[in-house]
């Protein structure tokens, strides 16, 4: 300790070039993820090398998603998503299978990838973030509509399918071939604990209340959070899959009670030191070497596949409500978030995803985040004007 | 991340044994802090070797020592510190040194102890842990009286001195021998840092408040803690002092806004999430064998001492407002904490103490801080029944 500590240096240097570079992005209308993504880029072993996360700060980076899950997790009410009606289930079903077959189908017969990588990246497509797209509509005052309303719920539902292609993808990595029997069992090990989670866990933590506000410490539910936070990470690695999914649970689990143990504002500040962490360093992996032009066209056929399966995918099944509301459903489910980097970092360490496949799945989830926003507001912008010409 | 991931359940093991051990000593009305810091001595690696920390996790256990002292400063307010009359000085400075002079004659003269290491257990005796003695008299409502002012004050300073002790025997650390003049710089140094954050710090923050709350990130007051939290604590180290010194001084600095930006308890969050790292790691380190009679019967001498100079040297300068009173801030000054511990751990990270003296140390806190409780409570009693008796 007499000594300089390079960590703290480095985790430091980190967290500041990642908030003020998130700051930036904010200041100019952009979302703050990006920046502190493509701080990660510019600053990391890649280009600048001005820092080169150790292997303590990647441990750091993976707390930090896990609790970044934990934090959505926590504002999903599963009592609000059981009843949300099936339009938000249409969407959402829709909104994963258009994207992972249009992906699948791109990169494994006109690219000719490997199977398995083709899997990863189009998994990767899969999951809208629920964050970004709940910043942008909180922004413009819209969250109260219809439309605002199925895309929260949807994004959810999303997030939950997300997990569960996750979870199988994830026990995809670590078989030798693609063994269909251990497959089914994950699928199902998967789809049983969501059920679970989704029916059971905040009924679980409700027979522990009493016992929880009788313990001396006042954090105790706090305590209690974390502990099941990191429990069910461990409990989901166990059965073979990411971590991230038990974290996602353990929150859900704690949603009904996030008001009144006040663990919003508190996981949340947990989350604000961590994450910047997992985003920038999410950047730093990326190997700005593999935007050879082949992959550069990849980059954009996948994004635009991204885009286009989301709008088409979640726009469909609510085509009834109107054009202009179809078109805002699925705009507002392109964004892609935390889900689909860790499905890509899996994926790169496992191997089964290249550098090149790990690079167009960075670019997917910064172009999509970036792209929707202004796009939304200019479409609930148009929404309102009709509103006002015929009235 | 598919592969169960050790650091993730070495993390879970950790924290809900220290969670669970300190909720154990709390039903029994001991101190958690004592619980979680054997907890470490049980589980660990010289007892049970149920948990053996990896190197990620004493580094985490970094972060919550840095965490913990940025949360005492927060508490801390710098103004009230400077109105804090004469008295609370006066029992701090005197409150310091006795137990620095006796440890030291004891270990050097007649344990015949290297100079350095008597030096570094004598440094580890001088701070009071504020935390548990805000504790137990919060529990037995006398926070309002002018006794536990007193002792709330004195215990402040008395952790800015022994900062600045930590700061001087820190920077002997990095010297092949005592170089006076180098110790000289330091100490002139340390009390620099120290003047300046307590009288300027504050102000440089109410500076650049404006500037903070026009930023558009709703947690912008958050994260700048943050950051000048780790950008102090590298700071303190470049200068030659321990990083927890900076984030001491840096929680410092925001103390005065910490309710308006509500700090405390979002930082609280965090600090709650990685204290138990600490103490968990702090008792795993001690290792068991070093208890051969010669060593326990220092343990018993350096807790006596350290009993004793705080008893009579924070005494001594109340003792016109009556033997009660002089008595309760004694004893309430004699707990000590975080400090101690992490002056033992610099001193075996640099290898300047034994694993023996590490024991030493270690066990005067755990036994101060087991001892001053009781003791406390039953002269608040005794003081509550001489007024009933009285009036």
């Amino acid at each position: 300790m007499p000594h300089p500590e390079p960590l703290l240096l480095e985790l430091f240097a980190i967290f500041v070039w990642a908030k003020v570079s998130g700051e930036i992005f904010e200041q100019l209308g952009l979302p703050a993820v990006v920046g502190e993504i493509l701080a990660g880029v510019a600053l990391g072993p890649y280009a600048l090398r001005f820092v080169t996360p150790s292997s303590t700060t990647f441990s750091i980076a993976q707390l930090g998603a896990i609790f970044l899950l934990f934090t959505v997790g926590l504002e999903t009410s599963p009592d609000e998503l059981i009843r949300v009606g099936r339009t938000s289930l249409r969407v959402s079903v829709a909104g994963v299978l258009a994207p992972f077959v249009l992906g699948f189908a791109y990169l494994r017969w006109l690219r000719g990838d490997a199977t398995h990588e083709a899997i990863f990246v189009a998994a990767a497509m899969v999951a809208t973030s629920v964050g970004i797209a709940a910043r942008v509509m909180g922004d413009l005052r819209v969250l109260h509509t219809q439309v605002a309303r199925i895309i929260l719920a949807a994004a959810v539902a999303d997030d939950i399918l997300g997990m569960i292609v996750l979870a199988v993808v994830a026990g995809l990595a670590s078989t030798a071939g693609v063994q269909w029997l251990q497959l089914g069992v994950l699928f199902v090990e998967a789809v049983a604990f969501t059920l679970f989670m989704v029916f059971l866990g905040s009924r679980v933590i409700r027979k522990m209340r009493p016992g929880v506000e009788r313990l001396s410490s006042e954090n105790a539910p706090l305590t209690l959070a974390l502990a099941l936070c990191l429990g069910f990470s461990v409990a989901a690695e166990r059965i073979g899959m990411a971590a991230i999914i038990g974290a996602f649970f353990a929150g859900l689990a704690f949603a009904e009670y996030s008001v009144e143990w006040k663990l919003t504002p508190r996981v949340g500040a947990i989350n604000e030191f961590l994450a910047p962490f997992f985003f920038f360093t999410m950047g730093s992996r990326l190997d700005l070497r593999v935007f050879e032009p082949k992959v550069i066209v990849a980059c954009v056929v996948v994004t635009a596949l991204a885009l286009i399966a989301k709008v088409v995918g979640c726009g469909l099944p609510v085509l009834r409500q109107g054009w202009l509301s179809a078109l805002e459903v699925g705009v507002g489910m392109t964004p892609r978030g935390e889900v689909a980097l860790i499905v890509a970092l899996v994926g790169l360490q496992t191997k089964i995803m290249s550098p090149a496949a790990y690079a167009i799945v960075v670019f997917m989830t910064a172009a999509t985040t970036l792209i929707a926003p202004p796009v939304l507001r200019y479409l609930f912008k148009k929404e309102t004007q009709q509103l006002a010409t015929t009235t």
